[in-house]
């Protein structure tokens, strides 16, 4: 299996890219778009866990839209042949380090994250 | 893409449990074994950040040994087609909450994880 195919590279990093920027600006529905529309999905927040997409589209809804600003200090993306990445950010907010892991699957409606794992570090 | 093949879901269940186990009896060899050996693995935990194969290695052979055990509250693994999986638990420790993500995949040694990240509930 090819790790790091230049061209999945770009296709992962460019819709992390995306992802980062709806976050920031709190733009639900294309947050929503980039997470896999099944039962199986999850995230884990800073202070809650969520499991399927349901349940993390109402969290989405209900978020309030206010200090979501953040700085990327370091950002590791992998892909795994050509169907499967992993996106890993440390960032800074409000003076505290957080971390983001997510997984990213290339779905027949293009590439999704199908698990996310939000913390502070302690 | 099949979800949860029950061949792949049984493999990555075992693989799960036996790195369960030797996590709480920390069996570094097995948990160094079950880690993918590689400078692109990565495992964000409670305190720390660390990137790269010798980076957790190191940090497990440092580890106490002792208030190492868990129990495990919730479980969530999903297949994707047959190499790749997410592993995902909330265990409580010393009354506390915590969550760990795992992805993992099939390499020619067997299931590695190649990122994880654990963290505490605020």
């Amino acid at each position: 299996m090819e790790i790091n195919r230049p061209d999945v590279l770009e296709e992962v990093s460019s819709v992390f890219d995306r992802y980062e920027h709806a976050l920031v600006t709190n733009d639900v529905a294309a947050l929503d778009e980039l997470f896999w529309a099944s039962p199986h999905t999850l995230r884990y927040g800073a202070t809650e866990n969520l499991y399927g997409y349901d349940a993390i589209a109402a969290f989405r809804a209900a978020r309030p839209a206010t200090g979501l600003a953040r700085e990327i200090v370091k950002k590791v993306i992998t892909t795994y042949g050509r169907d499967f990445a992993t996106a890993n950010v440390e960032f800074r907010r409000g003076g505290r380090t957080g971390r983001q892991s997510q997984t990213w699957l290339r779905t027949s409606d293009g590439w999704r994250v199908v698990a996310a794992h939000v913390s502070l570090l302690a």
